[in-house]
């Protein structure tokens, strides 16, 4: 299929079609001028709608379960893939870039979480980290949520730590020797982390950090799955000009 | 001794008075013009001091292994007292009560919190309770503090919980099912309660209130001793007028 | 027609049905179980089709401009009303009094704001206002509101100005001497207000009050029109034995 | 005279040894086992003080008035200078930066903010201003403060719009058209800037940023005039190797 880069929109599929994400992706992809929705299948459906639509790229939001088999799909298939699932350990990453080593010029991009704010915060508090000798983490969100840390409070704590390790930094100063159990919060490397549930809340991440006479506090609110949208778009457009495995949207945004 | 109210400044001493609070205590009565500065003694020193030096009110700020022995001193001189020091328990508050039953007109105003902040945010949080579904404590202090929480907090937990109680309510809703351990607190009296250390910090406490749609949030933040000197000088003055026992601010700021 | 409380269902009409919060009331009576929703209409329909629906409550949130003329019916008819609509000044209060005095029993509810996190706010700045002596306001919006500051920062700061005068205090101090115009915010009732206007949020207001060495803050945070749904069901339940004209929810909320 | 780095600590001197800024350097200078403070001075001491106790690098935390005079004598005499004092405009940067061509090796760093916190919301901001289409400014101080809004939130403005600008984004959104006047802050290179001043604030600042459905929140508290010790010593002990002028700790910091 030849392609007038200038001229015709970007073909774009999405897995998860009925899924809370995958329903406001093909919203955002429908409105943008630059991108057509060619397909936007679900569970049931076959998987070669996608290359019937001829889609370029795909971007999946399903399930931990089945999100290997759909990527090992869409690299046979020579379609480009934005993925926004879960549960992509060190050794799901490393069969992806097996299977994209032998698929030159074909690119997926894994973001465990697409609002630029988030990316912001786990990049600001790599930087911080290595300046203050405190540092905690505090996240927010509805009660209706599962695991306690969040995913993305978790990857902040280790980001932290890593920073801290490599400046030589102890552990935060803390003389805590009378405890009510889990007041102190959870430690994930080092890193104390508190979750707090509450109605009327949605998903925020507070990172703290301290010294002497100072305190420096980075915070993110996402009020709504909008907010998602801008990076799913940017992942979506910039994927095909990005070869192999990308983690994260860092590279995009020039961070 | 005779004394003229609207001429005389009342006499006041100091128990603890080269401890950090009792030393602020020191100096904020001597810049009051209403009260007299008369005796500020400490560890070592003879309590008779405070009756030959005439004390009408004496302010202890001292340790929960002596207080009891310098409030039975007191209670039995005629001296008013207005006290900071920690550490009352229920049989505590029951010895002190039956001393003063036979010493009419004597005035002993015992508070946890002199800030006047702390008081509010306690009272405001017992009322705001019983509107909301969901209710946790975060309260962030300093690193050399050796409990968490805080027993502000501790106490801002067990009002609310009183409340809810009250008004029927169930738990806050939460439906975590997995949890690195601690990540959600510290459970007082069924409310969560999440405790902070940082460098850079002095002493804050925040409670949050949820339900469908919408947050509340009280929170108060002490950055210094003297944010306490209001409320003792508030109870010197009033304690005179106040015989019996009388736990916390509340009444005297007409909450 | 007769009515057992007991087991029937108060009968509810809606007016400006099609609105954004017209369209939750209906769906929030409809859910409840102990109400029934039995007319929504909006412009163009005619006010009878509440009495031929047997509406025994009605809801008002429509216009300035139609809202005098809704009650007017009403009350005429002898509907209870619970209103939301905007723009009562003193003279149309009084009106609407005038009118309720010829009408024994019918009950009108009018409430700025129906968030029970709103009215907190303001009744718990009103305690606080007289025991500091800095308060400032900052409100925080969507970019789309058109008055700044919000009605409602308007009022809580009407509200703090009244104490602070009962109390006796003079205004916040402030050493300003260069300032670039506007920096220090709008003054309502010699109360500093800011208004922030930020995509992603919504309806937020702050109220910060400060004395020597202590903060004590007071935040709302409105994520949804959701919220306003307990404050006007209550109101509805409540109105039909409250007699006569009743400003705001403080009252049913006991406070 | 020659010098063992290895062994012997730097010889620094203080100009406004006795301002609230200065006394805390000589502490802080005082405490370091690298550095040697050799001579505090003040208003009314000989600048010789300086040379005839051998100081190698001398701190400037003066005025305005008297900044320009004492870093020529510094330069002219070979000393490397770190400088605190405000007051600096192109003019004065562009005179110094001709001194210093002719003084080659010599260095000296001015910087408006020696808070690390201070540098870091300033870099985070214009990092994440290109990201957002809406930004506002918060600062809060004492009410002691004459300017508003804050120096520092006046560079911060300045440094968003250019990061802005050069994205390319226009005014963030805004549909005011009822404003009480000052209500949405002062204009200060077309960002928002509120100021608030509360007794019981020392000095904050926060950056809002908002997209659809998200804000990033960048709130850097000083609570002590110890917050600026790392900044001034890290630059102490760096600027001997940093010849010409270097405005700001960024550099410093590896930023």
């Amino acid at each position: 299929m030849s392609r007038d880069y200038a001229v015709d929109p970007l073909r774009v599929g999405v897995l998860g079609a009925k899924g809370k994400m995958g329903a406001e992706v093909c919203n955002a992809v429908s409105r943008a001028d630059d991108l057509s929705l060619v397909a936007g299948i679900d569970q049931g459906d076959r998987l070669e709608a996608l290359t019937d639509a001829g889609a370029e790229v795909v971007v999946d939001f399903t399930h931990p379960d089945v999100v290997m088999g759909n990527l090992e799909f869409l690299v046979n298939c020579g379609i480009h893939a934005v993925v926004g699932t879960t549960g992509f350990t060190a050794e799901r990453l490393a069969t992806l870039r097996s299977q994209l080593d032998v698929s030159p010029g074909l690119g997926v991009l894994i973001a465990p979480n697409f609002a630029i704010g988030a990316v912001l915060t786990m990049k600001f508090s790599a930087i911080a980290a290595k300046y203050y000798e405190s540092v905690e983490i505090i996240e927010l969100h509805h009660p209706r949520k599962a695991d306690a840390p969040s995913g993305t409070a978790m990857r902040t704590a280790q980001v932290i730590a890593a920073a801290r390790a490599e400046a030589g930094l102890p552990a935060s100063p803390d003389a805590t020797s009378q405890e009510v159990d889990g007041a102190r919060g959870a430690l994930v490397d080092d890193v104390r982390v508190h979750a707090i549930r509450l109605s009327g809340l949605i998903a925020h991440e507070e990172v703290l950090f301290g010294a002497d006479g100072e305190t420096l506090t980075i915070r993110h609110d996402s009020m709504d799955r909008k907010s998602f949208m801008p990076g799913v778009l940017l992942a979506v457009r910039n994927v095909p000009s990005l070869p192999g495995l990308t983690v994260g949207l860092d590279s995009l945004l020039g961070l």
